[in-house]
């Protein structure tokens, strides 16, 4: 009963986290009501145009260089906002790209479900993105992907988009040979593959549950267990839908998505119904082990209570015996009072009847099949 | 075993509340036969009738003053209908507007599944609104949408519309421009968007649970979760049907509901599946709390079991040693008769005995594996 | 353990009741042989004809009658047959309107589940009615619906039919202007509408073991929501394929079913899917209880064992000092045998090492939280 | 603890029989490679062919006699194959009515999962039989369907098509006016109605556990219903996948299978319907039957549990002041030692002690609400 | 309580084997990119090509030798390369035949699900096959299905295509007839049937748990059962997502599939349809026999508790009685004090008094029907 595990550390529940549902508008505002969250991050804005050879970046750009640079090229743009805090600023970058209230409002508005929305001469997608540095938290990722721009709104710094960011900077690779839906796919696909070592790493606190269960089934397992489901279940909310979301990308004929696009979406998507495969396959194990801990727990209780009833069912009867003897019925008053007493070999007639009787209840439960394993040390495999 | 929790206050069942079905016409009564339910409240109509500069409103209108403002503007009118007493009122709306006896039948029968039928030239929709006010008890609306008019009809006073009728009156917005169908869309989107604040009530409950399941395991905790449950069930059944509904809705070519709506009625499907989502969630995340409670009992008694084994057969064998040297055979009848008694040191080595088998007793325990987390503090986390 | 709702009286199984399947014809018989089940009820065969002013009802109709009927009007002919014993008698009337062999051995062969079968000139549709006056039980009802007619057959007396018969013998409403297909709607809707008191009935009983369940928890509270589970099982297989049926009937395009049919039809439709609702929400419900039913049980349990531990555990080391104080080491054989009986203060020395252990050992208790609720009246919630 | 019902006889497993799974082409051979099983029954043909008037039947026919007939007539031919151990007979069979190889391997390879292949002139349909004689085994049978004739394969004698045969012999109903397509229904629908009387055999099984269960809860129902719940699913199993087939044969449109035929796969469509239907309902059951067990034994053992509780907690603390009397402290060293035993109402004073606490413990225990159906007779409900 | 069962040898976990995911190429990499494991095997490639007469098998081939044969040649030409270090190599073997990176990087990437992806003028399939020599554990395998070429990439040697290849080299059967399309038919089937042993091994094993769930119930039951669960959810994972890849290849009209090949690929789906009936069915069992070896467990607990109650609860009154009998209360004080010890016949009545007291209980529990099956050996059932 080590006392180590017994304590689980990490896996309390922090008020308001597992459970994140927050509109800003209230129920019965108009629709496309932009109400800035007051949590919200600093607004920040990355401006990144490039075609084959020509490679541009402005760090925190303002509204009037966004102006600037839209117009001016038919150049790839891509318009990296990050920070929701700024309302007025992302009003503006809607009206400079004609996007639609509704979806503007989806962006500010977190917890979307991941889903793709066609509107006349643009797409609007949103995405769920793992943030690398904490456990299962997850942010909202919004994209509009247009004719020669592709519009992308981030909750907080940091994401999973740096290594894409070098790629185009170093002009590695064919990035810059491709246009906008081919740098949706690609942070798209970074995002998912973003998910694959949070699964490894539940894959392998999986395997410690269940050499605990085995070997050592302690009560704080149950909670160890119980929240890798939970997160298994939280990664499940936020994966699925992108299946759906990818699978509506892969099947639009706009012309917005080219052709050679789709076979890289295609990948894409087989790895989310890898994503989705490995979760169902922990959610089955993980509950499989819980059965196999509480089945753990009943056989130790039965294995105690085994050794309680046969000490207890032994000794009881011998208890009777020697307080059969312990009475004080008078001899000298009459000679029908325990006459056993006074017997010369009253004393050994007594031993040997608890003799015989522990003899016989043993005898009674090892044909009960009960006395097996009772030696064996501690309840557990040894391989 | 806290006192405080172990009495739910305000989950006991109101008899009648949970399992409503009433259908008020026979079975075998004619199709389309309008019963009122006694219970029913006072009928109330209020007429609005809106176009881009004009607004105008009738509360408590009669039936003439209705025909009159039905027949003279091309103006949208909302006729909004609280309380469902006066049949004959209804049945001449009905008239009035055309509606077919079958969807009036409808209005008045409660505890229709949210759902849209479509006639010749209008639209019969019915949902389900949370009344504000109080837990998690839900009033049917029926809606009938039809060139230029929209009938409404609600169960009782006390809605979640009254921020819209305020838009409508200040003009606010671009909701005066638009027509009836936006109107529908408006109300649908209030009546949803309603759900939110109830599931973040169940969600805030759903931590509470969940912290008393691991820190502190009362029988109190299953029933509370069990009501969690049958609210979320109670939810499921009314949001769910409301999917198709809005489904429905948006797939529908007909004129009635013009394009540029249907981005709107796409938007309020979204939060309707997103409201799914949480359910389902939160379904899930009550089995598991109620598994996890199930096994924090199983492990409490395992506990208790295990003291009371290990303090019984240490001392049970020890009390069959006191009661073996408190038999009364006479030792001067025959020197067989316990001897022990009269030797020198016969106290000291019954001491002795007594002591080796307590401490052979623990050992074998501590071998097994029995004795950790004994002397814990309350069988609790701590962090 | 209250022993009013120790014996459940009503939920006993009938044999033969629950799983009834007898198919009249030998496996591998020529398909279409009709052979009477010698059980089967008395025929007895009634004609309504009736079109918008005449009607005319002919009591226990001879076979000749009927032909007579049948060529003679172009009015709406309902020959409705009640029993099903006299197989000739049937197979006249399947010549006289040209049905099929197989579907009359379907009439006649019980326990079919309801569909819909199109064949050239006529619809066969079975059905399945709720007994009124008796429990869960349920009979088969089948249809012919053909030009100008409709053929019923039901199993016994007693129906659903009554308000409608009625309603067209007073010419009430407007049954008599439709035509047959709305008579099949009609009978069909009573079917339906036949199941919701049923259903409310159940929904009074789950109100009552929940009662049960939290409130006094007894044995007999599992047979009676394993009897509600069985109850709804047969009602949902007895619903389940009527709203496959209906579905059938509503896509049909054949010109037997009118379309100003299809919207009633869909009315009765929306009310089997409201049945199914319900049905479904009741299982949810009643297995929710029997899981607190069980948990419930484990608390009371636990409750039990821990007043056991504490008394125990905390008067068997009292009692080994009693034993050991009761040897009977001879004090005169030597000094070392039992001093502490002849110290001045033994006696008192003994108590309060008694004393001690027993605090000692109910601060332990209280120390791993064990004493609370300890003297609680009833392990059950007060409000 | 009946000792009849504890040793279950029937239901244990023979090894080899419930798992059966037997491919006699290893992996990798080529397809098409026919391998005879050496358990494999002699082969027998029987040729039968008729028309309206005429009917012929040559038993044991060899394959020049199957050759003469196969070319000369344009009546029905039905030539019925038992037993699969003549290979060399089989392709010489595949060779005269042109028999593709993998279908013939088909044939031979057991174990196949009911379904049709639809070839260039011919069908080929798998089915799996009940073998009448034995409880729950099947065995596999194999349909050619071509232009006048039909070939059939089955394992071993014994068949459910005797009755079929004697039909076709004597003339009787219209069977011989039909074609190959209304004899391939005939011999499926006598193989679908073949399983009703095993279903109702487990109907029957399953009211006797449900009598058991809530009268006297035995060990060996849990294997009973084990073994039901089993035998449920290898018919599933075997019912199941000859839905599809039967669909797919009313699914085509090949001149193969005749219009007026369709009706007749139809209502044998039907008839697997109700057996799918009635053995989820078993399944339910069993399942709901094994839960009510498992709460029933939990029920015992509490009730065992209380028993033990209240005798233990009255006695130990009286049993405790008998020890505390027993002591053996010198009142003659010191009249501080147990002044008790010498007063003039000690005895009495300690009797009246144990009788408050007696009286005080069950008082304690009846306001607990423990003593309800103690003195029962038997746990379990009378009527 | 045998030890041999208790101690699993071989189920338990290895760390890395049960959960495995590993990704080469890092989250954000350039799709495409092939980065060798550094434990993937050596590379050696295998050509054979073949027409109806010819047959010419290299192995150990360079890149220069496959040049060659590929532009030489319109025979059926098989690259079967084993092992993947050489990503150079593969490159190479790509740019040849013309294959995508995507492609490529999936053929690197192990763990991908089985699919089937059409590019311009080939297909590229993924399987996954059962190494033979070894438990559950699979490996991938990956084909390219172009005009006149079949290229196979395996992880390592040892496979199930030895009988293949030796039926091409040695020209039997009709293999050398056909072209590269049944080449890939062959290869599937070959894998798909390696997996009927495997599943017929755990047939075998779930028998023998199934023995010692009903005869012996032993904790390690539990595990053996899990892990036989968790095999059965590794071979699901492989085979499910083969039957879907095999549909496609079914349903595809492309000319790289010829239609005679259509009925063999059809065959081998009916074997992964049989294999997943196989793997449901096993997966119902065993959980069944989790539910049985519970209901075992808490039967011999409950027998146990039985025994226990019954033998202390005898001994307890009577233990008080002579506990009674034992005080020591000064019968010359008083006349009061327990006179019972001076009567004559004092002893006899104390002893006929626990006689009546032990006969009593025994009734008690009689009639109680706790007695059964007491006396019976080993709580197992016997033929």
């Amino acid at each position: 009963w080590g006392n180590k595990m017994a304590r689980p550390k990490t896996y309390r529940v922090k008020k308001g986290k597992h459970y994140p549902i927050k509109r800003r508008s209230a129920p019965g505002a108009a629709p496309g009501t932009l109400i800035a969250d007051p949590e919200a991050h600093e607004l920040e804005a990355r401006v990144i145009t490039y075609s084959g050879e020509t490679f541009e970046e402005v760090v925190d750009a303002g509204i009037e260089k966004i102006r600037e640079i839209r117009f001016k090229s038919d150049q790839v743009l891509w318009l990296d906002i990050v920070g929701l805090r700024d309302v007025a600023f992302i009003q503006q970058i809607g009206e400079l790209f004609g996007l639609h209230r509704l979806a503007l409002e989806d962006v500010i508005n977190l917890h979307q479900r991941p889903k793709v929305e066609e509107y006349n001469d643009y797409f609007f997608v949103t995405a769920r993105t793992l943030l690398a540095q904490k456990g299962n938290e997850t942010e909202q990722v919004s994209f509009f992907l247009g004719k020669n721009f592709l519009v992308s709104f981030q909750e907080k710094k940091g994401d999973c988009f740096e290594p894409l960011r070098k790629r185009l900077r170093e002009g590695k690779g064919l990035i810059r040979e491709t246009k906008e839906d081919h740098l949706l796919y690609a942070l798209l696909d970074a995002i998912i593959d973003n998910y694959f070592p949070a699964l490894e790493r539940i894959g392998e606190e999986l395997e410690v549950c269940e050499d605990a269960v085995i070997t050592n089934p302690e009560p704080s397992v149950t909670q160890r267990l119980h929240s890798l489901k939970r997160n298994l279940l939280t990664l499940r909310r936020a994966i699925w839908p992108q299946r759906e979301m990818l699978n509506a990308l892969i099947r639009d004929d706009s012309p917005l998505i080219r052709p050679q696009t789709h076979i890289y979406l295609r990948d894409c998507y087989d790895h989310v119904i890898q994503l989705m495969d490995m979760i169902e396959t922990y959610r089955e194990i993980a509950s499989g082990l819980l059965d196999i801990y509480l089945s753990s727990i009943s056989n130790r209780m039965n294995e105690i209570m085994k050794v309680l009833t046969i000490i207890a069912t032994i000794f009881i009867p011998l208890s009777f015996i020697t307080g059969l003897y312990g009475m004080n019925f008078n001899y000298s008053a009459s000679h029908w009072n325990m006459p056993e007493l006074n017997w010369r070999y009253g004393y050994p007639f007594a031993l040997m009847l608890m003799i015989f009787t522990a003899v016989g209840l043993l005898y009674y439960f090892k044909r009960k099949g009960w006395l097996g394993g009772l030696f064996d040390k501690k309840d557990q495999p040894k391989e």
